[in-house]
């Protein structure tokens, strides 16, 4: 999907909508837990030749993002597997975006990024839009209110937007994001102010350039912050393999089933290693595995949040 | 610097001891802050074409490096001016961090990564000694002790290390870690992590493989934090350009001048357009006015700071 003239939140909704899903898949190629059949006669250790494993990152990347194309709005990458291999993995990461983008896929790029002045400039400039080419970016707002506005400022100059970590799906999330402050946390601090700077990029739409990140792990919480930032898009990761389930995720979501993001990665991609997804399945068709979950995913989706009304 | 057998607590205290200065170098390769000699034809914008920013952004830090590596033993390439190139900025990168440690300096990666389980393993994998080869990195602790764990055990099997934001430079530092939480503050929480986690690491030592980052620009809590975290390092950025002074940080030195990295970045590596440092120098003279405020700094610190033990 181009950088045309349509904000990151209408190209989002159009893109939700068009697929009647609020799905996202996350790409994690942690070597380890590839398909058998990929990996033929390289080992999968952290000690393979980065450029073996890069190249075939981006095989498999590509090979799931044929599958899932059709069935999703958006991919999020998650960029410290590319990392982990140095310059080649970085390459082939940006060749994994543009691939996705080839397929019409929106991108999210999960880079937890955070920094003060020029340097958040520069991050921005890098990932929204920019050589990377990301429609968004998640970005930590620990540095505070200043370091997050250079993300803001680009990616209302470019069409593109961030999502701001707000409560983690972790366990250890809780040890500084739930620290009470006066009669309530950290993470609501963050919240409010997430919810002000989504607030004013949103003009007349329900929506803003600015999401929130709110872990699948917190159902109670995911409700309560879905009500304080009515104009925020929510990231939802920790759905499926970290135990965050439709249900749970039900509250993260407006009337009309927008206003949320559910992203699974491991529970998709590497479905070829759940035996109840992978039954009957050859190693070569890891891809068929990576369907099924998928849409098994989307009608979880659908059945059990508000995200059903989409269809 | 190789990785050898040497914790990185004892490299770095060596490296400070050899050099007779806590001085870091920022490497921070805005491309329209570059000196003119070095951009030639092509246009300092961020619309130039990446890999020919990139060819200047190596040519630039080696010229740095070949300045401060008699002087100073550390430097912090700043990931982010890198990354806003795309591949080409990071395979540069990758040619810098490799020429720094031709030249025998220490490479503290600054990062500022942070992100949960396997994925902070990933980030921990590529950046600390792996295919990066960096020799510490800088982590965010907004998502909990639980993600930094994988960083402190890759540091501590690679020799490398860590540095977490615990008070940053900037004014909107202030915006959440300095909410109240009952009679302290988050910034106060996350240092004592910090501290719990850098003792355990310190064995009989000092100091351990996991480092703070407090900023240049809050004199008082610096000696404070000084106080609260008698086993970890402190990288103090913020020094010159953004208002922080000598006599500012030296709060954050142990009684031996140790305990302590004071980073500059702009304020050395542009010398070029500081009018007191530049006086009587050409254009291509640069690496000049590099090198007289990279001296003037280390004066500084030795004049005002406890660092002057080590000379």
């Amino acid at each position: 999907m181009t950088h045309d003239t349509t904000s990151f939140s209408a190209r989002l909704t159009a893109a939700i909508q068009s697929k009647g899903t609020p799905a996202c898949i996350g790409l994690d190629p942690k070597a380890s837990a590839l398909p058998p059949a990929l990996l033929q006669n390289i080992s999968a250790s952290e000690n393979a030749p980065p450029h073996q494993l890069a190249e075939i990152y981006l095989q498999f990347c590509k090979g799931v993002i044929d599958v899932v194309a059709p069935l999703v709005p958006i991919v999020k990458p998650q960029l410290a597997y590319f990392e982990a291999l140095g310059p080649h993995g970085t390459t082939a990461l940006a060749e994994v975006i543009a691939y996705a983008h080839e397929k019409e896929l929106l991108v999210l790029a999960d880079g937890k990024r955070g920094d003060i002045g020029s340097t958040a400039e520069a991050y921005a400039a890098g990932w929204l839009a920019g050589p990377w080419a990301a429609d968004a970016l998640t970005v930590n707002p620990y540095l505070g209110l200043d370091s997050i506005e250079p993300f803001i400022k680009r990616a209302t100059t470019t069409n593109a937007g961030i999502f701001v970590l707000v409560k983690t799906s972790n366990p250890g999330g809780k040890d500084f994001q739930d620290l009470k402050v006066d009669q309530s946390h950290v993470y609501d601090h963050v919240a409010k102010g997430v919810e002000a700077v989504a607030h004013k990029t949103a003009g007349d739409q329900q929506y803003g350039a600015v999401g929130a990140v709110v872990g699948a792990t917190w159902p109670e919480q995911l409700t309560a912050l879905r009500n304080a930032m009515p104009h925020t898009w929510i990231l939802i990761p920790g759905f499926g393999h970290q135990g965050g389930t439709a249900a749970g995720v039900a509250g993260g979501f407006d009337e009309h089933g927008l206003g949320a993001l559910v992203n699974s990665a491991r529970g998709v991609i590497f479905a070829h290693s759940r035996p109840e997804i992978n039954d009957g399945l050859q190693p070569h068709q890891w891809q068929t595995a990576v369907e099924r979950a998928c849409t098994q995913m989307i009608d979880q989706l659908a059945a059990e949040t508000p995200a059903g009304k989409l269809r």
